[in-house]
């Protein structure tokens, strides 16, 4: 205990000396993690730093990502990084950023947004229990501010739900948070309370600098069968330091003396501890497979794509082991149900909490496996943020949203995604898809598993024509010239394709030739084929059941513009807020039904009238 | 208790009637929370609902917005509507949309979006009591479903800790959700507990079909003081019907055979409840006002855009007495402190709970006053569906979100927001502000207070130069073109229109006269500026501490495109994920300081090295 405790001390003076280093940094916070986290690394943690990839390596998360000095110092302890590189802490290039991202082999998932932490934790646990099967353990540090993240709660609800004890929750409750106290202070009873009423097993430490103490409770996690352990520290922000101790005002700055900070720690120390490798033996399991050929859809008929996803998706997860679902209960409305029925053990209920489904995704993709994950596109809305983050963590995973846009119809506006395209465009190396038949919709779900990034997959709520053949290759970042035309040229995706193949229809009466391209990948995007458009057409009508803002109409102009095209473009898209009614009465409301789109088109020809 | 039970079979004959109209919809989910509603129209709600707009009326919220069905049917049973209207359910052009919107009178907010009625309930809740202080009272209807939401935890929290003993949730516990069982099925415990354990009181129901007890745990309810109250009620879904009742497979669906339905609830009935208006008397609570000049910043002094947001939403607040703020615990960032300190009555501490931050603007909006709310703009992202539902809901509210971009520097990529412009534009009705200097920053407050619609300002976390005089006017909507030039136009705003004045002085000393555009409206967005800009000048450079998609740049397209401009654009943006490092080298290394930007014009200047 008496090597714990100098651990602890050296793990608090490289936090000092990392945030001194960089000027800037949360120090403070890092000190009154730093006895949990000594503990941790010697005796309880089971990871070969040699060898970060070993699927049996216990996963550490930091969920206070803030406390990243803190982390950087346990990787030093650990003889991960040296000296030298913790000092680069928060230097142009250097891993050690900020707050820590995958930039560093030891770092699973990127942290820094509070309260993802521990979802993402509970989605690595599931992954551990239910798929890989090594026995091996999540840790995850969490601050007692982001308790108040209603992420958590849902981290909670899923981990005890699905009997996780290979988890275990480490709250730091330094009872300060940025500005003042949390709600809580040093109650350690308030989050015990709660943890434990969800089914979660807990161990309060009264005080969290103790070893012994710290000790007996990890201990007594490891033991716990059939439920997660909540280890309730309480701590001092700042410990061992007078300057700053249980001081408020000392949040997230290098310490004014670090010199006598540092001397009052107990000066400098080179201590090396051996963090145990992983004890388990085996490999991960694999799933069978067998080949089940995709689903075909007949030319002609009609399906709604949602609907082709499931099927789809069952298919390609009879021939690949490695997919799995998720669904935020929905899922015979999204089809998600086809997988689950078919293969049980890859797919996850998410009940209707969204972010943690996310959250599983990333935890389930830092392991290698090909999540899909699939609610209402409104409802991925309620996860944006741990998008945004899963784009920080170069997460590759899969997000079906179904019921998209105005042609939902009855429901109302509160289940119509209308910002989809925009919000999912706007992430960090994002594919954004928006098929417009069955068999397409088939097409884009193996490229999807195959590729690096956060992929979506707009679906339509009713059955829209088929109109590709089965053999069709829809590469993403490609478009189909689905009708040929040299007049105006008609873009739309998704249900609005064949309101534009019917306004093509009605301008021919005219003698009007609509040239009309499916913009089935509207990220990335086929520039050429809107720049030939551009140039063999006399005008562009964009049309998408979007909001005008940063969908489709706005990611060809994008295109248009780096290709230096220059035609005119008119861009329908829903101005107004919709109702309730039918999707064909929603779809004029909105003007972007076909004769939308014909009005559009005619007024872009030059003197149409006269052919 | 008898006419409770016909009154409960009324509503459960009208909601069956209401989906069967309509051909879609959800009358099983109405039918498990007849009684509960019966008996609170009957004696418990206090609603005038011939005024609507009574501030001391009772609110009702249905956070399981589905149940539309039910919350229609009492209000033909309150006589509100008549059963003609009622039949209309879901009909285009209707009030009665298919979840529950404002467009109705007696609805406050909308719902639909699952686990978001409660924490907006908490916000009413919480503007009774501490700013309107009228002694009403809010009821909200919960689904079992919903709680999986980690909104409701937010909501449990926060409802406990501001000790609101004027808020209501009846959770209607019908074990089914939409695809099978709820988490926790019929163990109204496990809702109990959890409640319990966050500081609520609860009533369990073990029979939420009993009148008798109904009433017992209402009365219970209203006599609870210093803290909320959960009514947990067992219920049957399709209660009544033996076509439906507790069935799965029955969400979300008319019943196959109503007539017969509505044979074994008794037939059709004409009851009227009377429903009991207001007891209280007297005015909502004003607060003084006096007045406060807005800070003055000295152009060429060097402010921090969020810093001026703190000063100016200070004096705001004393000229305004409407005006209250809230902030997510980063206050000494956001500088919302500054009105803190100043008007302590009328700040709101949201802790780290961003989402229940936006429900209670939703609230406090619905009820006349004028909210502010800010964290750092990347946080926001975490409750982007409930700004996506605020404007289902017709909802005027003011965002801030400070720390814009990757000019934060070495905090890293997971607290940069570069998508915030994206998904802010993508919301109906919204209003997308991006100051450069703090006398523009001040300048915006006020009009955004008096703007209908989601306001958002975006901030910038270092100092940027103040180039404005404080008595410069900015219009929503406008744009000012701070350097006259006609080679070529510079567009920016934030941090990178700094950028681009020196890029401008480079580009002089080149004899290339840039013009430079400040686009601190970035929606609505000033055309006219734009269309000149591309008429008079060769090309534009647009630059933006954001990501290429759904931005400032294609703001810039979208506004050409519409005035039928036609200009070469070269859009700067940043396209690669950022780490750490001064916020310069990270400008540098996204390709949008003055250097990138100089670059960039100089290629849109045709011959520029012969000048």
């Amino acid at each position: 205990m008496k090597f714990r405790h100098e651990l602890a001390q050296q793990l608090r003076v490289d936090s000092i000396r990392a945030a001194d280093a960089a000027g800037s940094g949360h120090p403070t916070s890092s000190m009154s993690a730093a006895d949990l986290m000594a503990a941790l690394l010697d005796g309880h943690l089971r990871l070969d730093f040699d060898q970060p990839e070993d699927p049996r390596n216990d996963h550490l998360v930091f969920s206070k990502g803030h406390a990243s000095p803190l982390l950087y110092s346990c990787f030093k302890a650990a003889g991960a990084i040296d000296d030298a590189e913790l000092l680069t802490f928060r230097e142009f290039g250097s891993r050690l950023e900020g707050h820590p991202t995958p930039a560093l082999p030891w770092v699973d998932v990127a942290t820094g947004s509070l309260g993802q932490g521990l979802p993402v934790g509970v989605g690595l646990a599931l992954t551990a229990a239910k798929l890989d099967t090594l026995g091996n353990r999540v840790w995850v540090l969490c601050g007692d501010s982001e308790m108040a993240e209603g992420s958590i709660w849902e981290a909670f609800e899923h981990a005890a739900h699905y009997r996780l004890d290979n988890i275990v929750a480490l709250v730091d409750v330094n009872r300060l948070g940025q500005t003042g106290e949390t709600m809580h202070g040093w109650d350690l009873k308030a989050y015990s309370d709660r943890a434990r009423a969800i089914g979660w097993h807990t161990v309060e430490v009264d005080d969290g600098h103790d070893p012994e103490r710290i000790e007996a409770a990890l201990n007594e996690a490891e033991a716990t069968r059939g439920r997660p352990t909540a280890v309730v520290a309480r701590t001092r922000k700042g410990k061992g330091v007078s300057e700053v101790e249980d001081l408020p005002g000392k949040h997230g700055k290098p310490l004014q003396d670090p010199t006598a900070a540092i001397e009052e720690l107990g000066g400098t120390r080179e201590l090396r501890v051996k963090v145990n490798p992983p004890e388990t033996v085996g490999d991960p399991r694999t799933f069978a497979t067998a080949y089940e050929p995709p689903p075909v859809f007949e030319v002609g008929d009609a399906a709604a794509t949602r609907k082709a996803y499931g099927q789809g998706l069952r298919a390609l997860g009879s021939r690949r082991g490695e997919v799995v679902a998720l669904d935020g209960e929905v899922s015979n409305s999204t089809h998600s149900e086809q997988f689950r029925e078919a293969h049980p053990q890859r797919y996850f209920e998410m009940y209707i909490a969204e972010q943690q489904m996310l959250a599983t995704t990333v935890g389930m993709q830092a392991r290698g496996w090909i999540p899909f994950a699939s609610t209402f596109a409104a409802f991925l809305s309620r996860a944006y943020d741990f998008i945004r983050m899963a784009a920080v963590s170069r997460a590759a995973l899969n997000l079906m949203g179904s019921h998209a846009g105005v042609a939902i119809g009855e429901d109302g506006p509160s289940q119509m995604a209308l910002e989809d395209l925009a919000a999912m465009r706007a992430v960090h190396g994002s594919t954004v898809l928006y098929p417009c038949d069955a068999n397409q919709t088939v097409g884009l779900l193996e490229p999807m598993a195959d590729r690096e990034g956060i992929c979506y997959l707009r679906a339509s709520r009713g059955a829209t024509p088929v109109i590709y053949g089965p053999d069709e290759d829809f590469p993403i970042g490609g478009a189909k010239t689905v009708r040929q035309g040299e007049h105006v040229t008609l873009v739309a995706a998704g249900v609005t394709l064949h309101e534009a193949l019917d306004a093509a229809e009605r301008l021919a009466d005219e003698g009007i030739r609509a040239r009309v391209v499916d913009l089935y990948s509207i990220k990335p995007i086929d520039i050429e084929t809107l720049r030939l458009a551009a140039e063999e057409t006399d005008g562009l009508v964009t049309v998408e059941d979007h909001w005008p803002e940063g969908g489709l109409g706005d990611a060809v102009l994008a295109a248009l513009a780096e290709a230096g095209a220059s035609v005119p473009v008119t861009k329908l898209a829903v101005t107004e807020m919709p109702g309730s009614g039918k999707p064909a009465e929603l779809l004029a409301q909105a003007g972007i039904d076909s004769a939308a789109i014909t009005r559009a088109a005619r007024e872009l020809v030059p003197s149409s009238g006269t052919r």
